[in-house]
């Protein structure tokens, strides 16, 4: 039996997951990700940890690591600026596949989280697929027969920074206004809900709550703000989905993050939306939630052990 | 020496191209799009012309046929409603290749160009590049690796109806309202001229004039209304070239169709917008006019028949 790790690198975590050759979990953990010195131990802590992990079950037989980095990757390994680990530009496959000795494939997390889901989750089925990310921004991967769109900078698939509005004065996290992530994502739904409560006279429990929340929004289903505060939201990622989706005109969607807890109602809302909004020929574009949660990463990781180092070379 | 056809239907004619397997153009004629009883006609029309022209030359070494249609294509050859042409659903490799006893591979029309344009016009040195033809409408094309990006429903690249505006009152000719198409082509500059002349009282030749045209407006360089009126165009192309490189991240962008006789103007300005709303890592996505006019379609063609039953297989 052949191994491999998938393994997805975090702000405050590094997830770990050694698989089978045959994509079985073995053992998932996590360690915590220094971001102390430039992010220098990051990649001898990783290290470590899979050096001691195949030393600690005996593993004679590794084909490699995948890994999800926070910031572009082009195809050939390089790294270019990772502001949350603090990372400059550097060959992220010569670095770790020194310190392991073992095969290194590396890609954009959000990318690998795709491949994860289309592997393993919420996009099986389809080889063709863009995943979004719903969370504190908008994350974005897609996946053309079966395998990760990178794009000349590493940036394919960076739709949360989507242009969306040139009105907006609040600005991004990117340092532009009116991406897409400040009205889709769960703080994009809060931007729009109180900017919805300040125009409107609408009733809502949401006024006399202090921090109302995304969870807030979806739960008050009979509330008529709360409901119109959905709509908008829905209408917005509709819009969104049918800009992403004219260009690569993917099988599916798959949705993920923290906000696609809210499930069906999220899926019928925004699929509704899309089809208002989608070129005719890819109005029946798949909608679909994606399963593996924050484990996605781990997935997408040992996917591209897979297809790079392993026995699914097509 | 062995031949293939480069073959691009249009609304009123059809452009046959006889290459060599070297790709080299050895001649190049029309035909009519005869479109009368759903376009039953067209077909047949140009099985006649290949074979008349193999017959004529006395060659017998024939690849097969690279045909451009305007409408969406999937992978296998199916059309997907082709209005212009009066066609319903059918399989144009399977309808050609009876009717010519050569292997047929069909594409959307702008993929096609995107393709010529990529491997024998201004596309030539990249390898994944977005093709954005600027006419009475807006055509797209996205090619990856040297090779067309279909879509699930053969509607990859169909850019023209990125949903734009959701505020617009009046209706796309694919019956939405807001399409990019309607703003960036040669007849949303016109719509961009009008608004900005009714909304403001900025000086202006153009006031003048019953029926100016695209090209005035790129000819009245030191004119103040005309010289707004091509920043908002420009501001307008960047931001949308921003939205649909934000999803593929290409190594470049080729412009091309009527607008694009606008030249370096045009170029530089839209690349200044477009580095505005672009991702920091893909802000130095190279911009280039296409050079093939209306052969990128033939050529286009031609780069099929090579990369299908030629030998360029990769």
């Amino acid at each position: 039996m052949q191994y491999g790790f998938g393994i997805d690198i975090g702000g405050t975590a590094v997830k770990l997951g050694l698989f089978t050759q045959d994509g079985a979990l073995v053992e998932k953990w996590e360690i915590p990700t220094r971001t102390e010195e430039g992010g220098a131990y990051i990649l001898p802590d990783i290290a470590q940890a899979v050096t001691g992990c195949l030393h600690r079950r005996g593993i004679a037989q590794c084909l490699g690591i995948g890994l999800g980095v926070p910031g572009p990757v082009s195809p050939s390994g390089v790294v270019n600026r990772c502001v949350n680990l603090g990372w400059g530009v550097f060959n992220i496959h010569e670095v770790l596949g020194k310190a392991t000795g073992l095969p290194v494939k590396a890609a954009n997390d959000a990318n690998v989280a795709a491949l994860g889901e289309c592997w393993a989750g919420g996009g099986q089925g389809w080889e063709n697929l863009v995943l979004v990310t719903l969370g504190t921004g908008i994350g974005g991967g897609v996946v053309l027969g079966g395998r990760i769109l990178y794009g000349a900078h590493g940036a394919a698939g960076e739709i949360g920074h989507l242009p969306s509005n040139p009105a907006e004065t609040e600005v991004c996290g990117c340092g532009k206004t009116g991406c897409a992530e400040q009205y889709g994502s769960a703080t994009g739904i809060l931007r729009l809900a109180r900017r919805y409560l300040a125009e409107t006279d609408t009733p809502s429990a949401l006024r006399a709550m202090d921090n109302y929340s995304c969870k807030d929004i979806f739960t008050l289903t009979q509330d008529p703000g709360a409901g119109a505060i959905r709509e908008r939201y829905f209408d917005f990622l509709g819009r969104f989905l049918a800009q992403v989706c004219c260009v690569v005109d993917p099988e599916a969607v798959v949705l993920g993050g923290g906000v696609s807890k809210a499930g069906q109602a999220l899926l019928d809302g925004v699929q509704a939306a899309y089809r208002r909004y989608a070129f005719h020929a890819s109005r029946d574009t798949k909608f679909a939630l994606a399963t593996l949660g924050a484990d996605a990463g781990i997935y997408g990781g040992m996917k591209l052990v897979l297809d790079e180092f392993g026995g699914t070379k097509r």
